[in-house]
């Protein structure tokens, strides 16, 4: 799925992981031991998630009379022997029994699993996630009572963001915390309403499931404050600590197109048949940091999931090339262009619109590979290196990228799964084969943790307009970087010369962004900067990897990336002025369009 | 699923069908007449065949035991109450009993179906289809006993080519036909070998069902003819003349991603249990033409089914169009830019990013139906103009516009669709809402009848490259003409001389291209021909409907038009540069990429 000798050139010959061993948080560490866990990831990834993947997508979660939800049963025992195996423990603190790996190890033992069962690492994400999030903000308590369990393979994990009616808009949620007292845990609240879109929000892989419930603290008179500074986060776990269960309840379950292995359910809390006996009505919560700090504590597992929706986005668009590679080698047909008229039909690799599509494929997956793990290496720099202009320096350019990682891959992803199944042509439409499935799981990336269009203003607006360009200015300076190291190499310079162009490009959008005074407008085309913006900066990591690969140890690896390099500076830079237009057009369509044409059906 | 109020935009407003009942084909029919006919269409589509979408997608059919398909049953009903109401005989000839109404009107008549139930109507299409043939090439016994049945609606029609190892490459098929003799229905021949992907291929709507199978004539030594030159056509049914079953079954069925209602078979000829006590083994087949007339005769049917895809694709695209105004209009989220602090949430459409996916998806669907009925107005002047001239030119358009009719809707309306579930949010990923099915049926338009890879090689290689440009020349002179008149509007004057640029930058690479001696090299970029030019053409169509827009009697469908022609210009014209790319850059990195790169993997 993903080889060895690609995770090498990725991990040490381009990102120089090694180097990260220098920092106090990862003293010691060894190479060795990073491969130990990654050998590790691909055993669980072969063994026991590629092959219940399809089971899973075909035979989905069921939800039993009682209101238990039923996993597919392989991947039940997958899950488990996942848990047992102790993987989720790569980058946790050692403080908390963890390897403390640096996150971009982490990284690509979940992408093995990811590119083998998308759904099933998906519990694996929220779990990691969720428990860090407790370990970072928990009362020791809740460490203990909340986190552990998640470490120690016990319980998995959720985020509770989402309700019916309130999707990307959470300032409006009503999920409602009414103040129960204070125990040794923390501040105990009753937690009564319904949340929407929750994976793995029921299962039966274990007993207990630790929800992080987003809700607002009604005042006396019982009223919600309003907005999203009114919100507070809640641990509210399926089994209380004397063992009973907690007021929460699968109320249904989301049919998806793909994406099934994992259950994605609506939950009740505190409308369920389990009022405890003498208690207030209500699931049983714990406040997690401070009364309003809600938003910003989750905004640090949803950074994270931005970061990991990308990457599975990626290992997806990875496995569909694996697979139209493998595809394209063995089945014949056609007579190549140069002998129409040839006896014998050659393989399908032979035909450059094959090639074309194989090359965009790997351009897509590798690149945003490559971006996934650029990210999360800048996450380790941001949170242990030493010196604090350089962790400041990591965090901003993660900031600012953190959309892109989220929406590049999700995007093109599914153009690269598109193209995997028009390789394999009629067959690839069938659910014989497995691309059909990839496609199918991969659209829901551009829509979880933030749709497109969020990552957009995310981008355009509080990252480019909020700092008014400043981290944009930190990230020209390292493709300025990457392009003077391109200088010394003849035809890569010519490729750093089309990346600065680019970069220009961009550039002279942001200053037109920052210099007009009017947000709105810019924010109405915030979708096509995000689009110019992600392939500016994979051009950039393409040209990055292609100076890494003249120096790779594994000429094959090495010859493909430049080849790879090649391709994206052929046919996808050029693109890039075209998803610009909006942005530097004076059309404002979108803005000034009367809602009414739209009533004209 | 399309309105009225769109038609007669499209048809009258647009395409001035009425013009038509000039031609002696034609003569004595009204507005009236066809609107009835669409009236009919009408109900069939809202009444018979939406209802049972869904649920046909969900209950695939099923192949029992004794070796019959099973449809869904109210598909199967809605099939048969298709059959009954004689609108397959909107196109047909009089003279065989046919309402011959000009095939534009036909088509409009067909995508209302499709918008309901795409698979649905792909058994009508290709019923159609194998009728016309047959009518056309077959003796007076063969369109007695094999298209009559079609037009009363006593059978349905199949095209089977592709064989399991054999999608895109016809000339190596190994179906086989030996003479078994001459009766009154032709030359009669048993016919031999596997058929893959024939959709329609078993079914229980109509006891018969009438088979077009291209096969190889074996001569003396039992060799067959290599290369498509030696493809012959034989009408194959299911049930013979005297009442007897065929040695035709249903090995097995493909279970697709989408487009479900309709089974996909692989079908056995001649190798089945039904061998005829004292006959030779082999199904009854007859030829249809000459020998050798296969591949021909079949690409009628062909070139129409391909014209028919990009029509089911641009009527998909148009439904989730349709149904993203509604949700937009209704679902409430988030805050307007111009006011984040606003008390209440807003509609959908309120948000600029929402309408940028709502005109995308108006200008792919609306623009792609436009296309399709573009291409069947110039098919009945093809057939019909008394003027041979023009008869020859319209010819000449529409045979250069047929790879793009096919494509560009099955590319740009899985776009379309992708926005449609992005508008819907996590809803639209599941299967409780109507546009994650449209999604996935759509999928299999660029693959059936010709991949999108085999029409861009069609399109830059016989169209293109074929005729040194000549077809390409009365193409721009039609673009100049829209032009021309565009000239008078000041604010579309400006739009046309957007799009006369963009026509020089395509016409500058098909120079280059017609001047290159090297075929092989420019043919490996034809994909990047076929995107740049589809965009050319849609967007000379939006102009043109544009100034049509400025004439018609509906303001509200006219400023629809009028807004979508700007959002296009603004948006999608723009991207033309960077999708011909790959053909004015001398990287050739298509051509020149080595295989070995894609094995290190």
């Amino acid at each position: 799925m993903i080889a060895r000798r690609e995770v090498e050139f990725l991990l040490y010959d381009w990102l120089k992981a090694e180097r990260l061993t220098a920092l106090p948080r990862f003293e010691g560490q060894t190479r060795e031991d990073w491969d130990a866990v990654l050998d590790l990831a691909e055993r669980l990834a072969g063994n026991d998630f590629l092959p219940c993947n399809k089971i899973a997508d075909r035979d989905e979660p069921s939800l039993t009379q009682d209101g238990e939800v039923r996993v597919q049963p392989d991947l039940r025992e997958a899950m488990r022997t996942w848990l047992a195996s102790g993987l989720q423990l790569a980058a946790v603190d050692a403080g908390h029994g963890g390897m403390q790996l640096p996150t971009v190890v982490a990284s690509v033992a979940l992408a093995k699993v990811m590119a083998a069962n998308v759904s099933g690492s998906a519990f694996m994400m929220l779990t990691i996630a969720n428990a860090r999030v407790i370990s970072d903000f928990g009362t020791p308590a809740q460490v203990e009572l909340f986190a552990a369990p998640q470490h120690e393979g016990t319980s998995l994990g959720t985020m509770c963001l989402s309700e019916p009616d309130v999707g990307s808009s959470l300032g409006d949620i009503t999920t409602r915390a009414s103040l129960d007292g204070e125990d040794e845990i923390g501040r105990r609240y009753r937690i009564s309403g319904r949340k929407m879109w929750i994976s793995g929000g029921g299962h039966d892989v274990t007993e207990q499931n630790i929800h992080l419930v987003l809700a607002k603290i009604a005042d006396e008179d019982g009223r919600l404050p309003s907005g999203t500074r009114g919100i507070s986060l809640f641990v509210v776990p399926r089994v209380l600590p004397d063992g009973g269960r907690n007021d929460v309840t699968v109320a249904g379950l989301n049919h998806k197109m793909g994406y099934r292995g994992i259950p994605n359910c609506l939950l009740n809390f505190g409308e369920g048949m389990h009022h405890r006996p003498g208690g207030e009505a209500g699931a049983v919560g714990w406040l997690l940091g401070e009364p309003g700090q809600g938003l910003a504590i989750m905004f640090q597992m949803m950074n994270e999931a931005r970061i990991n929706v990308g990457l599975g986005a990626a290992a997806l668009a990875w496995r569909g090339y694996v697979l139209s590679c493998e595809y394209a080698a063995e089945r014949v047909q056609g007579r190549p262009l140069e002998d129409r008229r040839a006896e014998r039909p050659v393989p399908l690799v032979r035909h450059p619109d094959v090639r074309r599509m194989l090359l965009a494929q790997r351009a897509i997956g590798e690149g945003a590979l490559a971006l996934c793990f650029y990210a999360a290496r800048l996450a380790d720099v941001s949170r242990s290196a030493g010196d604090a202009v350089e962790r400041q320096r990591a965090h901003t350019l993660l900031d600012l990228l953190t959309p892109i990682v989220k929406s590049w891959p999700s995007e093109q992803g599914l153009l690269a799964n598109h193209h995997a199944i028009q390789i394999h042509g009629g067959y690839g439409y069938t659910r014989d084969f497995d691309v059909e499935q990839l496609y199918r799981d991969n659209r829901l990336n551009p829509i979880h943790e933030g749709t497109t269009g969020i990552q957009g203003i995310d981008l355009l607006g509080r990252k480019i307009l909020g700092d008014r360009g400043a981290g944009f200015a930190a990230l020209q300076e390292e493709m300025q970087a990457t392009v003077g190291r391109a200088g010394a190499d003849v035809e890569l310079a010519a490729i750093g010369a089309a990346l600065d162009a680019a970069r220009r490009e961009v550039a002279a959008v942001v200053d037109g962004a920052v210099a007009r005074d009017d947000r709105p407008a810019v924010l109405a085309e915030a979708n096509a900067f995000l689009e110019g913006m992600g392939h500016l900066v994979v051009g950039w990591l393409w040209l990055d990897m292609a100076l890494a690969a003249r120096q790779s140890a594994d000429p094959a690896v090495a010859e493909a990336a430049l080849w790879t390099c090649r391709h994206f500076f052929a046919a996808e830079m050029p693109r890039i002025a075209g998803m610009l237009a909006p942005l530097t057009a004076d059309a404002a369509v979108t803005r000034r369009v009367p809602e009414r044409i739209f009533a004209a059906v």
